[in-house]
């Protein structure tokens, strides 16, 4: 029995060259290139009935908020299309996918199209290729005393979700959000240039905030008050622990979570007008995750976030 | 109805970066950087009893043409893995992928493992970044007058592929050659230093010759009995006329055909010792294939290859 994490470690013992960072980072960095892929599946990464543009928009999204998180300009783009049917799904992704790729500045230069078998789920994949002319920071790079930063809101594509899985026609702010996320590229290139470690929240805030400290060596203290909601999703879920341990858990956020020395005033980087920042906690010595709010200690859920990726 | 034409269409309204080479070359071009991506599905790339390993090899040898067909060297490679049932089938496709990467000096440097759904067909992607420091001959750049050239032989692959569906438990110098084919890097940088055009040859000789020709607004005239067969396919096959076009529309060669100004002898380039290299036909003016053996003219087969690539 080989199991997901044998692969991943019989993947690390072949991708031994330093670019790419033991496969631990958002994105391989070779050179002053920043390359990274996402694939996803039909009934695994989206839902059957996901209006397919929509498909299409999140698998750039996706994949340029990698490149957002290493601080990169997004210069290219490979796409893996497959074809089955008649091809009226996968002409409506390509909308999507060209709308995002529009609206990002991201060309796409080539790729591969395949049929499949009748029946096979869809599996589409892009490979992003960006560029940077400065730092582009790793996970790892944290220190104890830095502050963590949160650039965007948290919880509100969860929340869309489970909205979807209610009611397949919900609509509004939240639906949208877990359709059609928005990469933070200006905010990411910005947070690079003073940030001693980054990445994007993609598998759920604490999850991925476990991930930075641990690459670091570090641990990590969040304050559950601090964490940034939306309008909406207080709307839709309150403000309360359970809320915030719910939006703190979700994923699929696509923030960017930086980790910026103490004396650093974000502020004072090149951040874009409509940003929004939050400082929700510190790097501590030591390991681990301790979360607190006005109450105090808050226990950590047993399920930090979604463990669904090997690399 | 969409038919596979109609989203190549859409692909190429969407690609229209220089970067592209509107989807019509082997690989993208941006910069001194050539990139490439094929995937590959079970039940339609390979056999469900190939073994895995060689399925592994074969993805990446198949990319690492692309990048030979440019002249350029292999840089860093992205792997999009899927993962279904016990990983076992996936331990050992990494094994071959591995294999492949050492022996070409291609670094694996990231992608993605994403889980399937039980029964659905393994799709397999990689994406090969390659470098170039001089030429990155496009398919487009032939002349009346160039004389065309082969490097490495045909119709291995296609006749060890119908060994197989004899008999699956078949072995031999075909069989090998289908299951592990070998990229002409060495020879690919040579050619690329004085080719008008190249490509590799993927699809069956008569297509994709017909394809650069095309590309180059030329026609082409081939002849038939120049083409290169190995020991091994004529102690299967023979030699005559049926053999010759079975070798030349059988497709996964992973040959260079290259388009040389009819001044410049091959043979003063920088080929690599083992290099076997066949002058097979000449770019003509006009447009469309022509064949002739020693008979005289040679009526072109109804087939002159896999169409199934949309990209």
């Amino acid at each position: 029995m080989t199991t997901e994490f044998d692969l991943l470690q019989q993947l690390r013992s072949i991708a031994t060259d330093p670019a790419a960072r033991g496969l631990l980072d958002d994105a391989a960095v070779l050179g002053d290139l920043v390359l990274t892929h996402d694939t996803i599946a039909e009934g695994v990464h989206y839902l059957p009935d996901d209006p397919p543009a929509s498909v299409g928009w999140k698998l750039a999204a996706v994949n340029l908020s990698d490149i957002a998180a290493k601080g990169a300009v997004p210069a290219a783009a490979l796409l893996s299309l497959t074809l089955r049917g008649d091809g009226e799904w996968e002409q409506a992704f390509l909308d999507g996918l060209a709308a995002a790729c529009e609206s990002y500045g991201l060309p796409l230069i080539g790729g591969d199209t395949i049929a499949l078998p009748a029946g096979a789920p869809r599996v589409l994949g892009l490979t992003v290729v960006g560029r940077s002319d400065g730092r582009v920071p790793a996970r790892s790079g944290g220190q104890p005393g830095d502050a963590l930063w949160l650039a965007g809101t948290i919880g509100d594509s969860a929340a869309g979700l489970q909205l979807l899985g209610a009611d397949p026609r919900s609509t509004g702010v939240l639906v949208d959000t877990y359709r059609r996320p928005v990469p933070l590229l200006a905010a990411g290139r910005a947070l690079a240039t003073g940030a001693s470690a980054m990445m994007d929240v993609s598998d759920g805030l604490l999850l991925d905030c476990a991930r930075l400290a641990g690459a670091s060596g570090c641990g990590a203290d969040l304050d559950l008050d601090a964490l940034p909601l939306s309008s909406a999703f207080v709307a839709e879920r309150g403000a309360g622990r359970a809320a915030r341990l719910f939006a703190a858990t979700g994923g699929d956020d696509y923030a960017l979570l930086a980790a910026l020395p103490a004396g650093l005033d974000p502020f004072t980087l090149s951040l874009p007008a409509d940003a929004r920042l939050t400082r929700i906690g510190t790097l501590a010595p030591g390991s681990g995750l301790a979360l607190h709010d006005s109450g105090g200690a808050v226990p950590l859920p047993e399920r930090l976030g979604h463990e669904h990726r090997t690399s």
